[in-house]
């Protein structure tokens, strides 16, 4: 069914103008309720990102092979990808939280846009592409035997690549309601259409 | 002295009338435009994934120790996302060349959109989760020693984890325009809005 809005030049003046405070007072309140559901998906992947690049970190077997995170290259590409995703993730909540405050974008409104679109899309395939890999290596290890002997610092391992797949589910739904910010954006000149 | 083409709101509506043709011309024109850039991303998506599939299958050492793809359960996984990819764009490439020829959609119009996007999301992540655990593979064979023997098998697995990603660059392009049609389609009711 074609919106109403499409037939606006059909309206009187006077009709445009009584609809306008009305339908801003809605736009507001459906603006507000999607810029708290977009903080809470940042701060969702946030806290999975920042405890996977933790347990990741703390990750060394204490017995006598001593294994640690640093000795594997893939383990270290899962601790820098969850690390970045987790600073990106709060300098986000603090856009986020500035734009419900303000009513208005940190950067300029298009750079801002673009800046959230473009680095959700790259960080969320970086953060799969690493978990990926981190799966790989562990699945690896535990077929190689390795985690007999220091089993917990494959556990830990896991742990970490699981909550690391989480801030990617996070960060992946973020980045369709940044890419739908920005496509409304390019089609209507303003960053919501509700 | 103003131009005429200023004061367009003082046009008669025979004259707006006049205009309406050429308008829907241009549209038409750019839809068409889009539409072939659409197919030419899904052609390229499906030749280099199948090629990655065709390498990667074909990838058996003829020498004594005789590897093959099929005792890696990574590479396994690379030909089958690539394998699903090649196969979900050849069907695209048949809903791309009936939308030109026809001008509407293969399924009902909200369908097609939908199920385009989804299902360019969900391929890209898989084949790019392929890609990485593949390249992992490859880096860990070179490094344990296993490629002096068989260099070929090596070689060739680098290649169909390159091609491999190419698809999934292809694939990730089609997606952002297939997601820029769905959120055309949410917020004008029309699929392009040019």
């Amino acid at each position: 069914m074609p919106s109403p809005l499409r037939n606006g030049d059909l309206r009187s003046p006077a009709a445009v103008l009584r609809q306008i405070p009305f339908q801003s007072t809605v736009s507001e309140q459906k603006l507000r309720r999607l810029n708290i559901l977009i903080l809470i998906l940042r701060f969702a992947a946030f806290c999975f990102s920042l405890a996977a690049a933790v347990f990741m970190a703390s990750n060394s077997s204490r017995s006598h092979d001593s294994h640690s995170w640093l000795h594997f290259p893939t383990f270290r590409y899962v601790l820098a990808a969850n690390s970045i995703v987790a600073v990106y993730s709060l300098f986000e909540i603090c856009a986020a939280v500035w734009e419900i405050l303000k009513s208005e974008t940190l950067l300029p409104e298009s750079v801002q846009l673009w800046f959230d679109f473009s680095h959700d899309q790259v960080f969320a395939y970086m953060l799969l592409s690493a978990e990926a890999v981190g799966t790989g290596e562990a699945r690896r290890l535990r077929g190689g035997g390795a985690c007999d002997a220091s089993g917990g610092f494959c556990v830990q391992a896991y742990i970490s690549v699981a909550l690391g797949f989480s801030g990617f589910a996070f960060l992946a739904l973020s980045g369709l309601l940044s890419g739908f910010r920005v496509a409304c954006f390019v089609i209507t000149g303003s960053r919501f259409h509700l």
